[in-house]
C-alpha cells in the first residue's frame, strides 16, 4: 500500500487521476490540497466523488505533505510546481509533476517559451520525462517525473518510432492536432464558454503553443538530430480527445506497410499503444490509457494519424502509469 | 428608415437583434453601446458581424442615444435598464426592453423575486408586455415594451389559449421546460464552462426560477383567476431552444382533437405560432421566430408541447415583431 | 472464477458490460455472440476492445452457450430473449436478460404493450426484477433476472421510498425525464442521425412509451396499491444520462427535510444511490453506477430529481451489480 | 421574378436552399421533387418549413421542370445529375448542379476518382466552376454551372490568390481540414449516428477523398502549373462548418504582412470573403455565406486557416450566389 496525496485538486487532471486511484488496490489516498477556503469535502468540488471518496481538501506546507505521502501527484500550474518541488522533494517524497516545469532540458528554451525565468534550473536535464514507451529506465528509480504534456503524447508516440527508425527526416515537420476543451483546464473563460466554442471550430496559438519545443525535444531525441515542427492546435467541440495528423518527409521511399511495420516493432511489447490499420478516432481511446497509431503514404509524404484521450494516456493515466513504474507496481494497474 | 440603437451590445441578445434588423430594408442601425474601453469596432466583440456591420461601440448617454435614435433595443440587465428608461423615454426615443424591469405588474413581486426595491414604481403595470399573440393591440402605441422572457413566452403561447378557453384549469399547472445554455448570457462562470455543461444535464432554480411570478401573471391574465405554476427549468447542452412541457387538470374532459383545436383557433391568423399534430422539436423553430405547439391528453392530465428559440422568439425576434408593430411595418419584416 | 458469455456484442450495453467485466478480477469472458457472418474480431466491432479483449464473434446455439458459460448477459431485443432463455436455463446456465421480456408480471399487460403474445406466459411473475436496491434478496439464488429499464430506474430509485414511506400519492404521479441517446441504440435511424439530433431536443412516444407500465408495476409494488403515472421521456443531444423530474402530491404536508430524510434513511447501507441536497446533474454520474437524487417541495407538490447513466446503472452496471449478487460477489466488484 | 425549381428535395443542401430563396424578393419556387411516395407536404419532410412554404414534393420529368422553371437547383447525387442535365438544359431551364458530375474537366479524371464512366463527357471543361471569386465573368451567362464542393471552396478561397501571386509554389502543399457532420448528407449510416460520431474526431478518406482531384483542378487553375496537394479530411462532432488549414512552401521569403497584404488585395471588393488578422473560427461564418481567412508564417511554411459553412458558402449560399449572377440579381441578394 503507498500513501499519496494530489495537490491541486479543483482542475479535471486531478479529478482524473483520483478516479484512477480510486481502482488501485496498492493505493491510499492520503491528503488532497487546494486554495480553497475553510476544508470543504472533495465531493463539493467535484459532485463525481460523492461516496466515492470521503476526504477534505487541505491547504497543506509542502513539509506536511511530505511527512504524509510517499507520492504527490502535482497538479498546479506552471511556475507554482517549481516552487514547491526542492521543497517536497527535501522532505522525501516522491513526486509527479502535471506541470511543464521540468519537461525541457534547457533553461533558456524554458525562459523563452514560459516568459520567466526557471527557478530551479539546475535540476533541469535530470528529471526523466514521464513516457514510459520512450524513457521507461529513467522512470523507475526517478524521485521526480516530468509528466508529459498532452500534444507532445500524441505526437512523440506517432513519429518517435519513425525517426528512429531513420524513416522520416527530422526537420520539416508538419504536426496539425485537434484536442477537446478539457484540454483548457477547470478556469472558466470566454472561449471556452460553452456557447461560444460548441458548435464551432478554431485553431489557436499557432506557431506559439507552449509545447512545441517540447514537441522538439522529443523528436530531436528520437531521431538524434535537431527537429523542426509546425505545430498547430485546433480546438474541437468535445470534452476530451486528441486527434494528432502528422506530416513528414521520408528519407527514402518506405511503403506504408514498412512505416507501419516500424510502428509495430516499435510498440510490440507495449501495454498501452495499438498500431491499428484503419484510421483510429479519439471516441476509440476515450477514457483509457491507450494511443491508437496509423500510418499512410500520401503521394510523398509520411502521415501519421494518433489518438489519446488527453486528461489519460495526455495526463492522469500516464501520471499513474508512472507511478506504477517508480512504486513497483505492474504497469497496467488501475488502468 | 427608423433609426435605431442597441444598448449593451456585447451580449448574445444583442448579437440576434444586431443580425436580424440587418436583413430589415427599413431600419439603419445608428449607435451600438457598451461599457468596453475605447470605441472598438463591433466586429471585435463580435466576430461573425465582421464586414457586415460597420460602426464602433460607444459609451452614450440616454440623452445622446435618444437624440440620435427613434427605437433603442435595451440589452442590459435587470435594475440597469429601469434607472435608464425614464431618461430614454424624457428624451423622446422609444424602447423595447429585454429585461426584466417592466415584466411584472406588482412592485410588491417584482422586490420578492428580485431582491430589490423597484426604481420606477408607477410605471408598472402600465408597460405592455411583447407578445403579440396575447396584447398585440396595447403594443402598437406604447412608448416603451417589455420584451417577454423566454421561458414564459414558450410556456404562455401553449396554455394561455386553453386557459381563455376554460379547458384547463389555472392551478396546479406544472411546467417542466429545457433551455440551451445561451440563455445563461455570455458572461463566463463554472456552469456554463463548456467541459461542465457538455453531455450532461441538470435541473437549476426549480421552484425559484424569477420567470415564475411572469409565467403566473401571463397566465392569470389568460384565465382571469389566479393561476399557480411548478416551474422547473433544466439545462441542456445545445445552444439554443427551449422546450416546455405542460401538465395541467382538465375543466371538463375534453378530447385531444378538442385540446388541439383551441390552439389551432386560437393561432389561425398568426404568422409565427404553428400548432403541429407531431411532437416538435427545438431544431424544427431554430434560428426563427416560430413557436411550434402541440398537445396530448394522457390519463386525466392535458399536456402541451411547445418549442422555440429561446435567442429568436425568446428574445430578438420577439424584438423586433414588436418594433415593427410599434413602428407600423409588416409584422413579418426581417423576421 | 466465473465463465461468462455476451450475447448479442454489437449493442452498446454489450460493449459496456464487457468493459465493465474486464475489470471484474473473477471472471473471464469465454464467448460473445452476434449475427455478424464469419468470426469477425471483437474489436472490429468495437475498435475501443482493440488490445483489452482477444475473442472473436460466434454463432452459437443456446446449449453451445449453456455448456461454456455458468452467466449469460443477453443483450439482445425484446421477444429474441423470451425464444432463447428457456433453452439457455435448461442447459444450467443462468441469465442476466437485458430486454424487456421477463419484466412485466402480466402476460396481457406485456401482449398490450408489445404489441406480440409473450412466448412464455408461465415464468412471468417469478422472474426478479433486477433492481438491488428493491429486490436484493430475491436475486441472489435466482437462475434468471430481468434487467431493469433505465427510465423505470431512474423513476423508481427517485419514488419508491416515498411511496413505501407513505409520503406521496400512487396517483396522478408526473415522471418527466430526459435522456441522451445511447439510449435508442446502436442500428442507424434518422431520428438519431447526427445532424438531425444534435442541437436539438424533443419529447417522443408521450404517454406510449413501453417503460410505462413497468414504472408502474415498480411504484404499485412499493405504494402496496396501483399507481398512475404520466410519463414523458425527452431525448438530449448527449451520448449518456437520464435525468428524472418527478411531480406528485403528498399524502400529509411533509417538509423538504422530511422527504429528504425519507431518501436518506432508504438508502442509508446502499451502495450505489447517493441522496444529495443540492441538484443532481448527470456529468456527476457519468460513467459509474451511481443514482444521485434529491427532493425539494414545490407549492403543493413532491419533486424528485434523479441522475443516472443510462448505460451502466440503467442497464450494463445494474447487470454486473446482479451478476455480483448472483455469483456471491462483493456487489460493487468493477464497478 | 424568377421561377425556380428545387431537384432532390430531401437533403440538407435542398434545405437550406430554399430558407435562402424565402428570402430572395424576386424568387418563386414552383416545384420541389423527391422520390417519395405520394405528393407529401415539403413541411412533413422538413418541419423547420412548416408555415414557410406551402407546396408538396411531386415526381417530375425534367421536360416537366423545364416547362415549369427558369432556374433549376439540382440536389442530387452525382451520376443521377448528369443524367438528367442535358434534358433538363434542352427544356429551356438553366441549372445550377450541386453534384459533382461537371466540376472536372477531364473525363478520365472523374472516371478514376468516380469509379464509372461520365455519360455526358462532352460538356467537360465547357461548364463554370461556380465559384464566383474565381470565375465570376464565366458564370453570368451559363446555361450550366457546377456549383462548388464544400472542401475545395475552403482551400482554394485561401491558396488560390497566394498562387496567383506567385507567393507559394503549387507542390507540396498540405491541406488539413475539418468539417462538421452535415456535409455527409442526410442518409443515416453508423459513421454518423449520434453516439458513434458525437464527442469524437476522426480522418477518414485521407489521401483518396473525392475532392482531392477538385482541388488540385482549381489550385492548377490558379497557379497556372500542376498544383500537387495531399489533402486529409476529419470528421468533426458539430453540425455545420469547414476549417480547413493549409501549409505551403513560399517561393521566396515572404514576410507574413506581405502574404496577407496579398489576400486582401485579391478579395478587396469581394462581397463574402473577409480577410482577418485573428485565427478565424467556424462559428464566426456559421449561417452566412462569408469566407473568413488568415494566414501566418511559421518557420519555413506559409500556413492559411479558413473558414466557412459548408451548407451555405459551401453548397446551397453559394448556388444562390451564381442564381443572382446568372439573372441579373445584386450578388448579395438573400445572402
Amino acid at each position: 500500500m503507498t500513501r499519496v496525496a494530489v495537490l491541486g485538486a479543483a482542475g479535471y487532471t486531478a479529478l482524473e487521476v483520483i478516479k484512477i486511484l480510486l481502482r488501485h488496490p496498492d493505493v491510499e489516498i492520503v491528503a488532497v490540497t487546494d486554495l480553497q477556503e475553510g476544508r470543504p469535502h472533495i465531493a463539493s468540488i467535484h459532485p463525481s466523488l460523492n461516496g466515492r471518496l470521503d476526504i477534505c481538501v487541505e491547504k497543506l506546507s509542502p513539509a506536511e505533505v511530505a511527512a504524509r505521502a510517499e507520492c504527490v501527484f502535482l497538479c498546479l500550474p506552471h511556475g507554482v510546481s517549481a516552487s514547491l518541488i526542492p521543497l517536497l522533494l527535501d522532505g522525501g517524497t516522491r513526486v509527479v509533476d502535471f506541470s511543464a516545469d521540468y519537461r525541457l532540458n534547457d533553461p533558456d528554451v524554458f525562459a523563452e517559451w514560459y516568459d520567466q525565468k526557471h527557478v530551479d534550473p539546475d535540476r533541469l536535464g535530470k528529471v526523466p520525462y514521464g513516457l514510459p514507451e520512450l524513457f521507461r529506465d529513467q522512470i523507475i528509480d526517478a524521485p521526480l517525473i516530468a509528466n508529459p504534456g498532452c500534444f507532445p503524447t500524441s505526437a512523440a508516440l506517432a513519429l518517435a518510432p519513425l525517426l528512429k527508425a531513420g524513416l522520416v527526416r527530422p526537420k520539416g515537420i508538419i504536426i496539425d492536432s485537434k484536442t477537446g476543451v478539457s484540454g483548457a483546464g477547470r478556469t472558466p473563460r470566454l472561449m471556452t464558454h460553452y456557447p461560444e466554442c460548441n458548435e464551432g471550430m478554431t485553431a489557436y496559438n499557432i506557431g506559439r503553443h507552449r509545447h512545441t519545443p517540447e514537441i522538439e525535444q522529443l523528436l530531436s531525441s528520437a531521431a538524434g538530430a535537431p527537429a523542426e515542427v509546425i505545430f498547430s492546435p485546433h480546438l474541437v467541440p468535445m470534452d476530451r480527445g486528441i486527434l494528432t495528423t502528422t506530416y513528414s518527409l521520408p528519407t527514402g521511399e518506405p511503403s506504408e506497410e514498412e512505416v507501419l511495420q516500424a510502428l509495430r516493432d516499435f510498440y510490440a511489447e507495449e501495454p498501452f499503444v495499438r498500431v491499428v490499420d484503419h484510421l483510429p478516432g479519439t471516441k476509440d481511446v476515450m477514457g483509457t490509457n491507450f494511443c491508437h497509431v496509423t500510418a499512410r503514404i500520401v503521394r510523398d509524404r509520411v502521415l501519421t494519424i494518433s489518438c489519446i484521450d488527453n486528461l489519460i494516456k495526455g495526463a492522469s493515466g500516464a501520471a499513474v502509469q508512472n507511478f506504477n513504474l517508480m512504486f513497483g507496481y505492474p504497469e497496467t494497474t488501475a488502468l
